[in-house]
């Protein structure tokens, strides 16, 4: 197993693609850096980045195809970008040879945990001789920086809501729980945990109907936990996440500056500025030093 | 306006009394350290405080009367207790004399925010020359011990979930959210902030059914915030808590010994037994001085 540690490589960088467009966004951004990209789509769930010239797409079953095809294009470095929206079905699965060979370990890990099943399979790919790196590794130029994104400005109601939020989630850092909270006013009235931040919007949501959530406004606030494996968790936002915090009838967003990720990144931002809400990137709220 | 810091006197204990069986069960606290009591009965929800001797009705209308009845009575401290399940139907009301002087007041805090509602209601309360108190002040013996309630005893695992769940909900204690979580194996699963720990144990329950959350068990951790009103916010768990615990398929409850509190304790302990689940209260994972 190579040492995660070590410094991302100068070679092509295989991306190991999922659906939506931030596949394709970090080729572009590792392209930018000046090193090559190969990608292995994942069949069903990578329509869009196989638009990439060196894009081939591999079903579930293929394992041991992709693996063959990142390490004869001399890709060490790999990223896993993308949403997988179906759960692979593994009796109508075709194993390849390689996959076959490698079958007992991929059903250890898939039958295993929860939590651990992540990082177990980073492990697997690791002892493949790959180095599994994070977006904020290959591509950094895709984290958002400080300042406004679209065109809505947040009001300072909405900015001392945003710094409730990050240090309520700063609070919790320690207990690795929380990537976001909901901040209505002063008020913090939703905090994620396991569910996600779609299903905790959707609760601000019910708060609302049920009278609970009465507040104007109010900001939707992701960061990151401190020691998070950014390889996997980098929090990200995109366009359904605006959809969720206009249903929410919030102010806007306000991200973690250089830890957090904007997918499809122009159709979010235009989602934003078409529902008139703030999407902003700071720091406020985190501890000085 | 009184001074809420003035320790409870000793004349009788006004009680306005909600449904359920915690008026009675205060009523009777009340009367073991040698106070007496007279409660004030909201009419439709306060059934079971009816059955107390010095119980008399008034309906949502009669604020006058049931000022005059507590004041005649010579309570001076008040204490809010039991649930309100309807919203009072101000058209179908009918105000009596002392409502009407008092109306101007009392639709400013109806119709006011929500949180700042309970605060205003007090303060209203006080004006009228009460002091508003907590059950932990008039009470004190009906808050928990440290100690198991049931029969069932937590494992090492299920105490050990119980710390985590104490120190991160302390963690939040200066953001003013919190009262409770779910934490199962070592895994903070869900936070409750305005939705109430009902629809949060709801929440455990679709965690469990999306595959979201798979370990066995787990512990459902109740613990008031630092700074906490506990004049209108102790923590209170119920048989229906109980119920939500066993839905979401967790081991067992641990409350904050001393700032807690059990509805129905009798109830609510034999339903923990039926169900086989522990109930345990305790100090694990404050910060030691």
């Amino acid at each position: 197993m190579t040492d995660p540690a070590e410094p991302a490589g100068p070679g092509p960088v295989g991306i190991v693609a999922g659906g939506g467009r931030l596949p394709l966004e970090v080729a572009e951004a590792v392209e930018a850096t000046g090193r090559k990209v190969v990608l292995a789509c994942i069949d069903g769930e990578a329509d869009l980045a196989l638009d990439h010239p060196e894009a081939h797409v591999f079903r579930w079953g293929q394992v041991g195809g992709a693996v063959d095809f990142m390490t004869a294009r001399g890709a060490r470095d790999v990223v896993f970008v993308g949403t997988i929206t179906r759960r692979p079905d593994f009796k109508a699965m075709r194993l390849d040879a390689g996959a076959w060979r490698r079958v007992p370990k991929i059903l250890r890990v898939l039958v295993g945990g929860d939590d651990s099943v992540v990082r177990r399979a980073l492990a697997l790919v690791e002892e493949e001789g790959f180095r599994v790196r994070g977006i904020a590794e290959v591509a950094p130029g895709l984290l958002v920086k400080s300042g406004t994104l679209g065109r809505c400005e947040p009001e300072p109601d909405d900015l001392a809501d945003a710094a409730l939020g990050m240090k309520a989630l700063g609070a919790l850092g320690p207990y690795d729980v929380g990537q976001a909270a909901v901040v209505t006013r002063g008020r913090v009235v939703a905090i994620e945990a396991a569910e996600g931040t779609d299903r905790m919007l959707e609760r601000v949501v019910e708060l609302r109907k049920a009278g609970r959530v009465r507040e104007q406004g109010g900001v939707l606030v992701k960061r990151s936990k401190p020691g998070q494996d950014l390889r996997t968790e980098l929090p990200t936002i995109g366009a359904s996440t605006i959809a969720g915090v206009a249903a929410a009838r919030l102010s806007g967003v306000y991200l973690e500056a250089g830890r957090t990720l904007v997918a499809d990144r122009k159709g979010t931002i235009a989602a934003a500025d078409a529902a008139r809400l703030f999407l902003v990137a700071g720091t406020d709220g985190e501890e000085g030093p």
